[in-house]
């Protein structure tokens, strides 16, 4: 199964992104380095990446002694990583970064998991114990750990999950206790960490939530640290091995080849990042972005689904056509372009409401002017929800589609789009179950500043759906509107009912602005004669027509739903 | 994993089905026959096939030489499927089968799939060769086959699908000559074949459909014949192996333990069912009652996966619900009271669909009075796509939604429900991809008696509707009256744009058939003082409210939305 990197789509949505800010933050965008990075990237992905996603996927991952070793050509592959310098994309160029902006960093994190989620999820890991280090830790240990890190010498973990503390990190248990000479002895039980033992690099800086003896209860009792695999001996190099081990790997549904770990600390050594009991604090400053990143995983493996579908119904002949003398490929057949334009159209709106977001942390980021540096923070944390919850719903719906366009062969793991579905599944659940990314909008996002965020993302939706052809662009905008007020009263008096419409909600969001944001691209793409003017247009008719039409369905789950799903009655007992 | 066969559920819903019937056509259920042999069902599901479930996914098959071997306790298994009288429940006495209705058949084929859907495709595959032979097969052959086939101590195939021809039956190609002693000789190559070779029984009858040398093109020319893998010898012992052979086993997103065969025909001896060319007749026969099946496949493993999820979600405890002081079991938290309660409806609107469906075959068959036999033989056919596309898009989304609830576990193959999810996949592919039931639906049933079978339908909805507190089950019921008149012309206008609208028609059908449905359980369990009466009130409330809700967004893609799927431009060119 290939894989084009669609590197002239991703431009164009990158550039719609940027706006008219494309010569002011963006002016290396605008220098014409995007485009070089992204035709780069694609070279990467489609020669280095691409060729290992099936063999990483049959290998999976092998642990013996405390050891993981990874699929064949993996090893290669990430040398080939670190040498390009895709590492150090986004990181600051003190530390040996390339300082890129979100945007772009975004659209390549998009290539990147479409040509291999699970090589991806190394990096990806990489980049979040990246922000962390770069917003708290001490200048001590960035200057001995971080330019590894970035570089990608060395890769980073993020280690939260114990068995009793998944989505509720207050149930966490880790201990960490105070050596003489300022670092900390850790100890306990971590699981589901990605790359939490591997063979890619010389060292791992493992990043673990821990509670010291004296800490608070609940989530405020948390303490991050670094606790690297290898510490540095008396003469500087990195030879001593911590306490910390693999001690299994999880048979997952997908991603074979990413090791998910359950690593054991036993008195290891680690350092404080931050403050001590302020730990959940700084694992947030990442969270936006890894959460966004999660989103573009979504994307990445829809766009890949879809290029699959579409070449396979060029391909595939059964049954006449309408009015046709012989055998038609099946993408003539109306059934089969219903689901071919669901998949590209669900895939082009995540994507600009991800690329929204990721021009928003540049804003929040970038911007001299404070007000609008605010506003936009303010607007990376009201579309962060749903870039991560929607991109990663429509992963698994169209690569779901792509194996009933494919039929019978679809079902055929050698097809290959068998494992989109089973490697896209995992988006849904992890940094932050799609359920729990609703209740944070529902919950945090909308009451922000009193509703002005809200308020403002909803008229710039209603200013274009002014201009719309199509009526259920307009009424997908008011219908979440409309939902927005409702619940933003109903959190205040009953919120087990506002929480029990968030999804809904939070999909007619999605639909509202991926209807808007494709209407925005057609126009803007119509406006300057891009090439890719045609294709938007199809894609935001058929999505007007054919996906945004569900928003009222989706107000009243929102407005009148509630009372069936709060009430249950015995359905809920024991 | 566990799982309990919902006996006092598919009870209710089968007397639901059974209506005024019960004592007429449907005596043996009267009687009490149904209760009795649901729990001997239940108890052989949950005792023989459960166990073997998990451990058929993870050993899989295995081919060697062209035999088969099943995973460890299948043949045991199987032995006591045989012996328990499992295989002969539908068939005819005059065979040894026990003549009991298709409709008491539905429930128990609920319950084997849910416990083991690989297990219980053999028999599956054996029914639909019972049902053609019984139908169309030859006294003489009949003498021959019918009776071990009916006993299952030899199995039955369907052999239709070769590489170029899937859906597409028109581009068959496989061949058969005639001999002269009355026999024919078959070659070609046959892909997709369930339960093709294995080491369950001692003989396999494989339905083979091929082409006469003097065979019109097209499905016009299309002969169905029978070929042993056995032949008997002088002493008419079935000792001479037959000339085909399996030459491949597929490896699958699911349904591990079923083998998916290859099968090679060289001069294999073949003997002709019905009549030269009429073989796709012959297979139609059999059709409404093998898709029904596949249907209940669909709320099988929706059953089973709602089972673990509200189980695991009493289980395990995340996060406090609003007010209470403690962390609450999961079930607690509004969200995912949604995920259980949409699991819950959908899985329960897809079964009294399949029950209605079945209850119409019965009728079709026992039904006296000539009218009432037609119109239920309309009414099957009519609801047979819904259905099977229905309920087998709910089993996916039912499946996924189960991994959902469980989180990070549910990613774990360990946990059992991802393989739920990956063996219910193929059902929306085989036997007809839902595609091809909402274009069979739109293009075949529809126009039934001019119209007249879906108008009785739509009557039967709008009397159950009238009765409902609840606006939003008769906005369903118009919502898709209002699609039918609409397809049923513009099918003969421009029928594109009419098959663009069947998946959402089929689907607006259903969710007005459901929530109908659902209403009419809860309406009959509060009347009869049922203990189902809460439990059907609650899932009818929450469907109403949560789901058919839907409805007008559905009928807008039926009526407005086929133009944007219909053109498509340069998206759908090469």
């Amino acid at each position: 199964m290939t894989y084009r990197a669609p590197v002239s789509d991703i431009l164009f949505s990158l550039r719609l992104a940027a706006g008219t800010d494309a010569g002011g933050i963006y002016a290396d965008i605008a220098e014409g380095v995007a485009e070089q990075t992204l035709n780069e990237a694609a070279k990467f992905a489609e020669g280095a990446l691409l060729p290992l996603d099936r063999i990483g996927d049959r290998a999976g991952v092998r642990l013996a002694d405390g050891a993981v070793t990874t699929a064949p050509g993996w090893r290669e592959a990430y040398a080939g990583w670190r040498e390009g310098g895709w590492n150090a994309l986004a990181a600051d160029p003190e530390f040996g970064g390339l300082g890129l902006p979100a945007l772009l960093n975004a659209a390549c994190t998009e290539i990147w998991n479409a040509a291999n989620i699970s090589f991806a999820l190394c990096p990806l890991l990489s980049h979040g114990a990246i922000e962390a280090l770069e917003a708290h830790a001490s200048a001590s240990l960035k200057e001995t750990y971080f330019a590894r890190l970035v570089s990608g010498e060395w890769t980073g973990t993020m280690n939260l999950t114990e068995p009793q503390a998944g989505s509720d990190l207050a149930l966490l248990r880790a201990r960490a206790e105070r050596n003489d000479d300022g670092s900390y002895r850790i100890s306990g039980q971590k699981i589901f960490i990605t790359y939490g033992e591997h063979d890619l690099a010389d060292n791992i800086l493992h990043l673990v939530l821990a509670r010291l003896p004296d800490a608070p209860a609940g989530v405020k009792g948390i303490s991050l640290f670094l606790a690297p695999k290898y510490l540095p001996d008396e003469n500087g190099a990195f030879t001593r091995r911590n306490a910390v081990r693999c001690v299994g790997v999880e048979h997952k549904l997908g991603i074979h080849a990413s090791p998910t770990c359950t690593m054991a600390y036993e008195d290891a050594i680690g350092y404080l990042i931050g403050e001590e009991h302020n730990g959940l604090a700084c694992m947030f400053t990442m969270m936006n972005n890894a959460r966004l990143n999660v989103g573009l995983q979504g994307v990445a493996l829809a766009e890949r689904a879809t290029q699959a579908s579409f070449d396979y119904a060029r391909e595939r002949k059964q049954g006449r056509a309408i009015g046709a003398s012989e055998t038609s490929a099946i993408i003539a057949h109306p059934d089969m372009r219903r689901m071919l334009l669901t998949m590209a159209s669900l895939t082009a709106a995540a994507r600009l409401i991800c690329f929204e977001t990721a021009a928003s942390l540049d804003r929040a980021h970038r911007c001299d002017d404070p007000v609008q540096a605010r506003e936009a923070d303010e607007r990376a944390g009201l579309l962060t929800p749903v870039a991560k919850a929607f991109s990663t719903d429509i992963g698994n719906e169209v690569t779901s589609l792509a194996v009933q366009v494919h039929g019978g062969m679809g079902y055929i793991e050698e097809t290959g789009v068998a494992q989109l579905m089973r490697d896209a599944r995992i988006c849904a659940i992890y940094e932050g179950t799609n359920g729990i990314q609703a209740i944070d909008l529902v919950g945090r996002k909308l009451p922000m500043s009193g509703g002005a965020a809200v308020k403002r993302e909803i008229d710039d939706m209603r200013a274009i759906a002014q201009e719309s052809h199509y009526a259920a662009v307009g009424d997908a905008v008011e219908a979440f509107a409309a939902a927005s007020d409702y619940l933003a009263g109903v959190m205040k008096t009953s919120p087990n009912e506002a929480l029990a419409g968030a999804t809904p909600f939070l999909r007619l969001f999605a639909l509202a602005r991926g209807a808007t944001l494709l209407e925005k691209a057609a126009g803007a793409a119509r406006h300057a004669g891009d090439p890719n003017a045609t294709r938007y247009e199809t894609l935001a008719h058929f999505f007007a027509k054919n996906v945004a039409v569900a928003a009222p369905g989706l107000v009243k789950m929102v407005t009148e739903g509630a009372q069936s799903v709060t009430e249950g009655g015995e359905l809920f007992a024991r």
